[in-house]
């Protein structure tokens, strides 16, 4: 990726992002069982994997949108945090030994090496089941506004429009050659469903126009393209530490990736054909989507 | 468990369950991607475990409690689908090999063993946000019900007061001893949750004032014990025909059960007492409950 490029923007964004963060991770942990609730060992498996140093993007994203659509941020807390746990239950399902078998993330033992296979496979259960009671019981949401949200969240995260389907479609594509456009699809599927479902709930609480929110979901949907291909990129140029996970993985176990497909100069070239197409989207909302275009940025320029 | 002490009753039982479990199959046929939807194999996989065979006692229930309270069935059948799903999910996590590791399901084999563990795993995770779905897009019901209804299922499926956390208490209990207020409480989390909340979301849909909606609760938490204690009598006098599992499994596997901990006779007493309990509860209400209390007798004298 070209770097420096937008070094201030990104150092202002930082801060902002470390608030945004700050803030899901104290509605996570008033959400979340305490690890000495009984069943001990899930709670602490549950609070393991989703206090582990995740950078909370999917909840910076919504809050991010649903404050150019001028949300309170009191509104949106429940719902960011909902991704979050969706998030961090595919993350452990993906990480079982069935699935992608990976003992490391983000830096730390995953869940089902650091507890045991049948505790992570209920922890994630869990997370899920926990998700939608967050909006479920949000009170300051209309029961209308909450369905909405289980709606496209369940839309996202479900099959065969959304992130499982996605998990299925990379899972196939390990024992058989993708072309481009199927490898699109799946990251379009297991990335960036849920991505672009977290610019829309912002949107949705917001109270956004039909136009609007085709305009916010035309942003995410380009940001979360944006965000695989730079995914696929570090997974070749960076290093464990900068990764908090194992890299050369994808390469080594012959995974489809944009790099593997497209080379390095055409991957760069994409992921900023992505960023250009998600500004794109932004110049058609009448609102403060300063903070949104430097998102974007940031994806574009990420190291870890 | 006594025999042909209800048979009348029970035959004529056997129709409107027969009747109630074609409308809940229609249900789920319609709300389930089909196997030809892309990805086909956990398409496959979810119809394979939905599509088995089972009894549909939950969605039975909750169709049952609804009727007695006038609500009409077509505001019932998709919130009933949503039961077996999540019913369907936890029986296909439940069953790999990193937690019962059970080959055989309903008579036939298993969702990992028919498929793998990967798709299995994915596959219950699908089926319990098609759950959550089904009831958020039910257009015959309003927000507010279908609110109240999605905190309700999520609360009995999750944990720490629901289904989930009774398996993981359950897996606690393979490793140590455990008396019996420690089995009551994991039959309790672990099936009893989700029957009693089954019989209250039926309650819920119908209109239940709290009074009734208490006598509803007290119904099914004795039900739900009552069908822990015949399962676990099942388990060690049924044929495996009878059971489409294998029984004599829990004694294999030192799981605590009724019989293992309080013996034959005691277990059979206390079958008699949580369906007494049962009948009493249902007293409470100014309702038509003949048909709950026929199903109570129907899982007293169950044989499979």
């Amino acid at each position: 990726m070209p770097s420096n490029l937008f070094l201030q923007n990104t150092l202002e964004l930082d801060a902002l992002l470390a608030g945004s963060r700050a803030l899901v991770e104290v509605e996570l942990n008033s959400l979340l069982p305490s690890s000495a609730t009984e069943p001990e060992k899930i709670h602490q498996a549950i609070r393991w994997s989703v206090f582990a140093g995740g950078k909370r993007f999917r909840p910076a994203l919504l809050l991010a949108v649903g404050q150019a659509f001028s949300a309170p941020i009191k509104n949106l807390l429940k719902t960011a945090a909902a991704f979050e746990m969706v998030h961090t239950y595919s993350l452990i399902h993906d990480d079982l030994p069935a699935m992608d078998d990976d003992d490391l993330r983000r830096g730390r033992p995953t869940c089902h090496v650091r507890f045991d296979e049948a505790t992570a496979i209920l922890a994630g259960d869990a997370l899920q089941t926990l998700a939608f009671q967050a909006i479920a019981q949000d009170p300051e949401l209309s029961p209308e506004t909450r369905i909405a949200l289980i709606s496209e969240l369940t839309r996202a995260a479900g099959t065969p429009e959304g992130m499982v389907a996605g998990q299925a479609f990379d899972m196939e594509a390990e024992t058989r050659q993708v072309n481009g456009a199927q490898l699109e699809e799946i990251h379009r599927l297991k990335t960036g469903a849920l991505i672009v479902s977290a610019a829309r709930c912002g949107a949705i609480i917001g109270g956004a126009s039909k136009d609007e929110l085709a305009a916010v979901t035309s942003y995410g949907s380009h940001l979360g393209l944006l965000f695989q291909i730079t995914d696929d990129f570090l997974d070749v140029t960076a290093t464990a530490e900068a990764l908090g996970k194992t890299p050369g993985k994808d390469a080594r176990s012959n995974k489809a990736t944009y790099p593997s497909l497209h080379g390095m100069e055409e991957t760069r070239a994409a992921a900023i054909d992505a960023h250009h197409a998600a500004c794109d989207a932004l110049q058609q909302l009448d609102r403060p989507t300063d903070v949104l275009r430097r998102i974007a940025d940031f994806i574009l320029n990420r190291t870890g």
